[in-house]
């Protein structure tokens, strides 16, 4: 349609995306800030991961606690600790 | 199939992200390192991004010169600059 | 002057930078929120980057809609997708 | 105790990280949004960095002003300049 | 010691960090490559998590496939999907 | 010249930043990898930085062992440690 255009990620429907974690769970909670949201999502029981999105995205992928939804991280943001 | 489980990226075909920002191009080249590579995208004439990946995501999204592609970046990983 | 300070971006006004990716363009918008601005340039016609950078960054480069600037990007933060 | 629970940053006293910057200082000022807080840290005479995290990490790590902390960076989120 | 210093990660065995998200499990694999090292870390049956860290930090952390870890990701590396 | 191409960074002799850090030091070590390098940059007696950028930064940068150079990090991209 708009070949060189940005747009907005609703209209990338059927992306795969070179991120190497994907990890499938369930919205727990939504909190918007100003401009940014906190969006925690959990990936198995007891397991909640946290991001940080823009509001933008929470209405354009219109996330809801109870939904589901994937946290995606890139490997290059994953860090590693010991004990 | 796996409800709980990470999954490699290429099996998730039709998802919307969060990120604010996906800009479509052509793939101008493909630079595997020994783990890290680094492909380049055109997004408009002249205008060329470069994205450093891991080599097992070039070969899970088979990405090649030539090809289409999206260089997708994180709104919090966008900086601004004046001259 | 201050060799080994820590200092405002704003004083390094000749600063060559290693990220890969620098998108000329026009700032379209600038919402600040309580600690995080959302910027928008567009980098060619119909291609918004939208940078989630703080307020503070917003008024010490003085951004305004309407004025030039780059989006900034480190290579490592570029993810790719394909259809 | 909950050994596959996800778990606040809180509960891990002892971690060793992969991040290779650590940076002893001493936070400057707080500053907490709606969701995003800004946390100085003078790291040397003069030297201040700057961390956004969320509100809900000052909280956790009880954070304030004239308290000892550490600013931790990956080494693939720093780039480098030159003037 | 050396108050002022950066320190090798190694160095801070007791540090509570502000990243939301400290996943524990158990090393799969560590590729090393020429600079930048892969760690893949399974956080609950068949969550499998990357890591792209330094040869270096693999080092100092002694990791090896078989022994335990945490995933650690900052919030604001965190992106949201939905299908 | 090129108005709306994306350019080589060390096209950019005078751009101002929004990254909130800007550590200047003296480069210490350069390590080159396949495709990623690791600069060192010591900022203040015995503070040093490791920044992972890719090989062409360096040499577009000609960054040396001896040379000055700036460690920069995007506020977003710190995160804050106690003991």
């Amino acid at each position: 349609m708009r070949p060189d255009s940005a747009a907005d990620a609703s209209e990338h429907d059927s992306m795969k995306i070179s991120a190497r974690n994907v990890l499938k769970g369930t919205v727990v909670s939504v909190d918007k800030g100003s401009t940014t949201a906190h969006v925690k999502i959990e990936i198995s029981p007891g397991q909640v991961v946290t991001a940080a999105i823009t509001n933008e995205a929470v209405d354009s992928l219109k996330l809801v606690a109870g939904g589901p939804a994937y946290a995606v991280v890139k490997a290059s943001d994953v860090m590693v600790a010991v004990d």
